[in-house]
């Protein structure tokens, strides 16, 4: 009889919180486990020991499904990346004296690829000094942008939002009789997978942005104007979608001068201002009326507005992690392998951690035309499955209720 | 047999085709009513006699449910202020010529306050000139800043949008163990109404921001920076809700240095980043990490969440204006009175619209609480019933459907 323990690490989304309860759903009735332990913090609470023990009392079926519908991780999240072994073998100690002092023979790191860098580092230690704690990757991010999977859970939630705002903000910008555009970041640093999820109205045929520039095509500030003025002269409202991490032919930040300072501990620089970038530049060369709208975090914590697919599909693998683990499965990944997009049909599988730890998936420059202004109906379609289904969040009063740990 | 002709004014709303839907459906069934135009733009389109015929062909039972649930004003809306009778003669002759022109008996005006007013000129120019037009007002603006009406259609959409958005930011913003600040800005230039609903979790015992600043009281960056850091002895994460228009004990806007220079037409400046300011301010006074979340237009055009209570309402009140106007009613703006709270009820009238028209219902200082710096439990309560109910959009491919006209 072994312990396990599950951590969410990096930025939240709608859907990290169903593959914990994927996890602790999977554990709790299976009888080769003893406990579920939550690390708070993700990495950072199995070095400080600050565990929490998810319980048949306290993780009900009511208090599951509530933690499916709550957004961003309620078990907390971290931003560390660890040293080496070599570089810091006292961190790795404690960590896996940790593990040992609790009887914790599998832990389950659900995060990006920066925390999957996390997950190769533990595995490939405990395998230097055959120590059975089985160590495998649950994928998260909204950003979609982990090798070997066919997508990652939380990716379809802020796909739909994006789409759903998208086509609604479109509504909005279309009401006076007067030329403007409207400017929709969206997140994605080097990656338009987000980007790209706001053509999906298309598949209706109900109006989408008219333009949509991603970062894997060089952006270039005088083609952006000539595309709106060109469609100026058929219609007044132009909608633009553009990525955060825009980058020009020389691979310049677009909206260089408008970067934030900071930068974050693993060194990626923190956009900020991309929309407000271009909507001085469409002032200044266009003249009409502008404007800029961010979608920030709500991209990634709306979850009243959750894919249903996404979801599901994130409380499975979470279940199925547990399970490959009795397999003896370590130092992977579990991935979502696509079978077929129409019907849409997916396995899912685990895959070796060494070929996705801190590797970026790309947008496919296939996917985006010739015009470097907007994607293809390829892109489109493999979206559009991900999106699918309505949620029928937990309320109280006409407001969401969530759950905290 | 007389035709009418309805408008839709001002900024969008998700209830502002609710109401239209209202007026459409009741007029289709009136007997003594021979067509219903459309006019596109508001009132730009009478005065272009830009008329669309919304016939019983077009305007089926699903045609109106789509209607209902479609975001912004499918008529078009404008931002033009008439200018007095006396100074322009021939712009109050070209619309009441196209009145007559279309048989047009009645003119139903769906705008906020500064739409009231061009209500309030036609139905003096109508009286002076003994034309029998009927000239009736339906209140719409997210801002609930109209008077002698409990609340405006619009307001409780928007309200649900802020109320639900900030419960999951507030969980967003709690996932990492450091200090950090985010701000949330909301609309409302002058009336902090919107603002206050950030305020609503409070009801259901879940966490609302910790602080809530509203343009009714004095503004004071000190202040500001001193309530951050007395949490902060005893929470990492503070989250705050600002309206835009906050102002300090100057009368000056809070974030003055930030303002876009944009005036619109009615005078009114435009105000564009205070979150960012307070971003600012917060990372050089206090040095922790910060975001500054805008919600921009997604408060006003977010349909999926829509109120269902506020959408029932305003369709209710749009049927009621047709209603009215057979009674003699013009130069008015129909009204909804709170009969009770709890049990929520409401009765719907009409007002003198002298009293209404460009006129500012800002929320009642005795709700804000000594410090400035949140809202008491009754503003909770009037507040509360207005987001009740969850509504069913009409979906296809997992996204909405919505229909142009």
């Amino acid at each position: 009889m072994i312990n396990i323990a599950v951590a969410q690490s990096g930025g939240p989304t709608c859907a990290i919180n169903s593959s914990l309860a994927g996890v602790i759903k999977e554990a709790l009735q299976e009888e080769r486990i003893g406990s579920v332990f939550g690390s708070r913090n993700g990495i950072e609470g199995i070095i400080n020991d600050r565990l929490v023990n998810l319980d048949k009392e306290t993780c009900t079926d009511e208090w599951l499904n509530l933690l499916k519908y709550t957004p961003a991780s309620v078990l907390g999240s971290c931003r560390i990346k660890l040293r080496s072994s070599a570089q810091d073998a006292d961190t790795y100690k404690t960590i896996f004296e940790n593990f040992k002092k609790n009887n914790i023979g599998a832990f389950f790191y659900i995060g990006g690829n920066d925390s999957m860098d996390t997950v190769q580092k533990l595995s490939e230690y405990a395998a230097q000094n055959n120590i059975d704690v089985r160590i495998i990757g649950i994928p998260k991010t909204i950003d979609n942008d982990v090798a070997a999977t066919d997508h990652t859970p939380g990716y379809g939630s802020a796909a739909k939002y994006i789409a759903t705002t998208a086509a609604e903000i479109i509504r909005d910008s279309a009401v006076y009789n007067v030329k403007s555009v409207t400017i929709i970041e969206i997140m994605g640093r080097d990656a338009g997978w987000l980007t790209a999820a706001a053509a999906l109205p298309r598949a209706n045929n109900q109006p989408a942005p008219d333009l949509i520039y991603l970062p894997e095509t060089a952006f270039s500030t005088q083609k952006f104007i000539d595309d709106i003025n060109n469609l100026h002269e058929k219609q007044n409202s132009v909608v633009v979608a553009v990525s955060e991490g825009l980058k020009d032919e020389n691979g310049e930040y677009a909206a260089n001068g408008y970067l934030s300072e900071t930068v974050d501990v693993f060194g990626h620089q923190y956009l900020a201002g991309l929309g407000k970038f271009l909507e001085n530049l469409v002032k200044e060369k266009i003249g009409c009326k502008v404007r800029a709208v961010e979608l920030n975090v709500m991209q990634r914590c709306s979850s009243h507005l959750s894919s249903k697919t996404d979801l599901d599909e994130a409380e499975l693998i979470g279940a199925q992690a547990v399970k490959a683990s009795f397999r003896g499965v370590t130092g992977k990944m579990m991935i979502f392998r696509r079978i077929s997009t129409v019907p849409y049909k997916t396995e899912i599988d685990s895959f070796e951690i060494s070929t996705i730890a801190n590797k970026e998936k790309l947008f496919p420059v296939d996917w985006i035309n010739d015009q470097g202004n907007n994607i293809n109906d390829e892109a489109v379609q493999y979206i559009l499955p991900l999106i699918q289904g309505e949620v029928q969040i937990p309320t109280k009063n006409g407001l969401p209720v969530h759950i905290t740990i």
